[in-house]
């Protein structure tokens, strides 16, 4: 699954609100007291940490909306690996603008690309095994199209885009509407023919329910990888397994092992640590104050 | 500082946009399909650890958004200790509001509340110091108001709001305007009254300067505990000083004892992991189906 | 699959636009001049001509946006047969909030109606099959959560929400990707565990390399009713069939006795003609103007 | 009246909420996964049947807001006939933009161009009376601007723009406000210098009562013919009439002949069909994958 | 003309917006620290001078913005004359709801309050005369609908809405366009049956072309009152005659006894002074702080 | 302090609303209908008065939201100084783009540059006093950066953004809180290390509760300039000093002389008359209507 190009329009807002909360109505105090309006500089943003990248295009994107004359190159993709010190990509323009627009462009890059780096390292414990990583819904409020493209620059899959798009019946569900077989059965009768169903799991007895009223798919929550081991072998291919709940980096393996079709990890998004990037800028002649400013 | 009561004004467009992007314009397809619409239910929202709490407001205004049918009863408030288990909230409605509000307020709770717990538990190790725990601007793009209130919650002193409210020269701004006195005089002319001046240095000839320009605070970055006693010593107690940079919780201490007024770490907003908090429904007769539903 | 209740986060906005537009700066000239501002009003929204409903809880929600004291009972719900003539809802309130939101009320119900109703008759000619009457996304710019709302008040079922929530690999894909089964293997690989794939197919062959590739559903695209009857027989009910393309309601009952699963209509929502609504004041007492005012 | 050219202005949020609710926050999931990121392609926008056009602007301005590789030209203006199977415009740019942006665009398109093509058709039996075609107010919510543009490049008059440009005292005034003089009297005294007064009645008492209390425009509510001809020869030029109410195709004839000035339609726009539109991609060289990609 | 009574609709998202750009993202430092959150309060809105009241329930509206438990009472309506000292209002609820409302409140009441007592001094001028005050387009921006309204509550005509609601033809427009007469006849064939057009003259052959050409009003442009009463000679009762341009105090009633209909004066928007209103705080004891808070 | 270059993001929505308002859904009818679309002009932005320039790249930046093809070159910068008659700018490009944006533009440049003017006149009776003119809140809603902006063109300082920025404890806190020290006792622990504290005061021995309490600034309100003399002596220095309420230009000066620090004026942004500036066609032979247009 490559990373998609993400358009403007999935983070343009996103920026515009994040320039206006670190704005307000006066503007950058400092910048604007500091720096000549004249003064032109030339940047780089740089990983001071290794890790996959994610978020670069609309990191680049916060400058030209505040100086179209900021000129920038990335010099990575998303979902690219970079080493401690890499530059990712070059800035050049307005001193003010650069100087303006660099916590947000990082606060974004941060993020993004320590959930996508998170996503890689827990990933690479699955390899050789059938299991493939997965994020979930618990995203940050107001970012899901941005951190389920972060999941997928670090090689997981996204799981639901959210409630709209597929049918996760979980154990909340099963509290009110009764049994496994009797909500899946709504389900179907409910959704189009389009819309997958996945039903959540707590045993043996429910797994064999939801595979006898013909989920697509089936979450085994908390289960140890012994009981999974056993869920692999009732389901017998049928349909997708997914194990999920309480998953570690110490316990992810074992649960691979156990033959599992996809691995969902809510830590990824709502607690991976953020990369650290920074933007560096050059002590080139270029980034002093013109003559005469 | 007693954690303020937010107002709905400051998310309540948040909390619109978080549940659009969950619904898209299909809406709840699990809950729509399987739980009737007039099905009644009961649930708590709890603390799976314990912690510090933050955001508990917002996250029961996502249901009444969904139907205004939803009671809820906060048990707990903002910038209070929790234990693991404890039930913070509870609610009582539609149990389709219930069920499709629940990621959401979850994942705004759980962030706030990882952030505030942090806060405390990285505050707890300057007891006996002078040096107070402070934020940065490194926060979630669009949730600049939250997050410094759940810093708040956790008793850590919010810093700037923004670029608008004070002026922090840093490294970058001395690389194009020059000096940290020459800055400091050009902030002191360009800003009002009512703004104060703080400007990062890297070496105790940068103090000096700093202090004869008449910085009001003054940031001393990525110092051992050796030079930051030092630069206290220098500083006599004329202007706060902030030591900031790589901060790690086994090198807080040491940090603190230097004598440094204020200590800022930015991992709490851009990298603390969230709380794990859940919603659970009540099995009670209430939660049942309604006869003829 | 029941109409599920919109909760009004999918449709404030859009009243607010609507009541904009009609408003402008100057608001109702008509109403605020003739009108006093105390008289008081009564009004029933009537069908005149017999219909399936869908809308009347939007269309119910504009009045408290022009005044609180507005106060309305629906008498149907969506989904509803009535006949021509009867009352779909009354209200009572002030008179001028009364007359300046008709308009925009009456134009979203007989949109919503008259693409429900539209759907119910064509569904009708299915009655029998195995066939069911689909949507498409041929929806009016900003109304699709309404329109597919309206589709599934209709009886119809409304497959894709949108190009985010399924796979439809349609002939200008095709185009620039080459074959069928290259695009349907490109497609599995690059989405999710719960993201159904869907291929169109021009004529026989390109149906058996759908199925061999593994397609979820196969969408056969402006086919004779002779040749669906053909595709149905290879198909062998392995997968759902869409028959698509000038569906018309002199032809689609042939279509539908083809065995085909599933048969699409763009007509319904970017063509069906609005269902006739209308707003009758009351003659009573209480309608007329509040002695003194 | 010449289609005036629409500012962006008009429609550039309209078309980011179109895009918007097709993308949700996961993206074209089969364009990003069948299509290369490098593919290009050249495609044209055909009439699949004879018709008038309106919006051609806004559609092309869907593409850019995809990827600014896009280029269009538009080989017809709104306003202009055009046979079936012409030709209205040409894209080439980046495919995943084309693909992407298909739906949207036609929707748009399609239903304005379904508007002006009617008020054409319609407009053209009004040959050689005095009568013109004009729209009403039974606008898609949120289309207003767009509805009514499409109204005039299809030949006919906009009417009153919303409430707030004009005055027309409907039955539902007179029922709460008295008799058409006193409201006509009350209109006049309430509004300003330049909003002209129009006043809707039901028969020759009323018509004279408006009349005598110097209404700008008489609307004469679904008058027979025979009765019109009699409104006609009372009002003797003195002020402009309007005929409205259950206008249809077979009818409209014999109401302009009874000499009326203005024949108003609802039909045009709540109920008018879309003309098929499509886009055609070429099968050129250059819209194949590019080497390497 | 009636004030007439503003929905909510006309400025809520003013007032969110004003309330937005003064909280920023930190909220109220001054009251959140000094006020507890229990404390009650009551207060008044008092005119510091005599005046006419414009915009009283938008004033009144920001409260509940920040918190429901805060109750009004309007004593005055808008378009009511006030001696000063008036009280205009009272206000009980959360002292730090109306301490942090206050000045959004009273910023948009003083402002239209100002121009309807600017509208009403300037107004009572022409008594005796056939001239009506009227407004113009040069309005805040973001304003019109309040501004507007405040003119009505001064007793003005508020002329245009905008540029979509009437023709006035200006000088700028005949200089690209040619003659008086030429621009009438295009603007008459240009638009609806409802668009009243008005041409701006500059000398008495102007005056005559535009009555020749059939212009419904004539704006006669910086003349002097002997010329003006030369040009009501002229025109004879025809049409309605505005006179307009550098209307000054000293010289509005020379101008109104010339005969003409209207006076519009741009000062009453763009540059009248504010009303003084002011927020005060009742010393009773329900104000001050709670015991325990 | 230079008056900053303010980026887009701060008007651009203010811009949309303003031409939102004033085109509504029809647009501007007189130039659409009397303008031919070919039609090309040039015009120049002038001042009518002399006066101190504010708001000229926003008002510039209106018209290319209404045609790509405008041109526009400032003659002059914000906080430049102009005779009546000087152009300020030039314009080229769609006549009607250049009418249809022309009060829009205006409209926010006049009243900019009114309030520039009104400070710098203001502020020049300050001359050879310590004494600098300050603004306040009391600003247009919706515009408070602007405003704010326009005060800094007019060489005064902008005082506190908002209510976000920094304390300044009213006599409404007060009368809530209790004393002058207790308030700021409870300020200086509520707010962080880089927010200032201010409090007003209304007698000498307030002053000095205020100054033995800490407080950063002192507002002295409504005192005569004899108090206000002792007041300054009291201070001594150790805190700046403002003096406000009912400064007028007649009392200013002696104001000024008494030595105190800030003098802040509510009157600059709530009643400053708007400067008279203009657009004026050229009547160049480019201004024509194009042949065959």
């Amino acid at each position: 699954m490559a990373a998609p190009v993400l358009p403007p329009l999935f983070y343009e807002e996103l920026l515009r609100r994040a320039l206006a909360e670190d704005l307000g109505t006066a503007g950058d105090l400092t910048t604007d007291s500091v720096i000549p309006a004249t003064a032109q500089a030339r940047a780089r943003i740089v990983a001071r940490a290794a890790g996959r990248i994610a978020g670069l295009a609309p990191a680049l994107a916060v400058f030209p909306l505040l100086s179209p004359a900021v000129g920038s190159e990335a010099l990575v993709s998303d979902g690219d690996d970079v080493a401690a010190g890499a530059t990712l990509a070059t800035l050049a323009g307005p001193a003010r603008a650069l100087l303006t627009g660099e916590r947000t462009a990082l606060n974004l890059l941060g993020r993004l690309s320590g959930i996508a780096t998170a996503a890689r390292d827990l990933g690479a414990q699955l390899a050789g095994t059938r299991a493939r990583l997965a994020g979930t819904r618990k995203t940050t409020p107001g970012l899901r199209a941005l951190e389920k493209h972060a999941l997928v620059c670090g090689g997981a899959t996204p799981h639901r885009a959210g409630l709209h798009d597929a049918v996760l019946i979980k154990d909340n569900h099963l509290a009110v509407a009764g049994g496994v077989g009797e909500a899946v059965r709504r389900a179907r009768a409910g959704v189009g023919h389009l819309v997958k169903i996945e039903v959540e799991v707590d045993d043996l007895d429910q797994l064999r329910e939801a595979l006898a009223a013909g989920a697509d798919v089936i979450l085994l929550d908390n289960m140890l990888p012994a009981l999974l081991r056993e869920a692999v072998a009732i389901a017998g291919g049928r349909v997708p397994l997914e194990a999920s709940g309480g998953v570690r980096p110490e316990t992810i393996r074992a649960i691979a092992e156990s033959g599992v079709d996809l691995i969902s990890v809510g830590w990824l998004t709502h607690s991976a640590p953020a990369l650290d990037v920074a933007l560096d800028f050059e002590p080139s002649p270029a980034a002093g104050v013109e003559s005469g400013a």
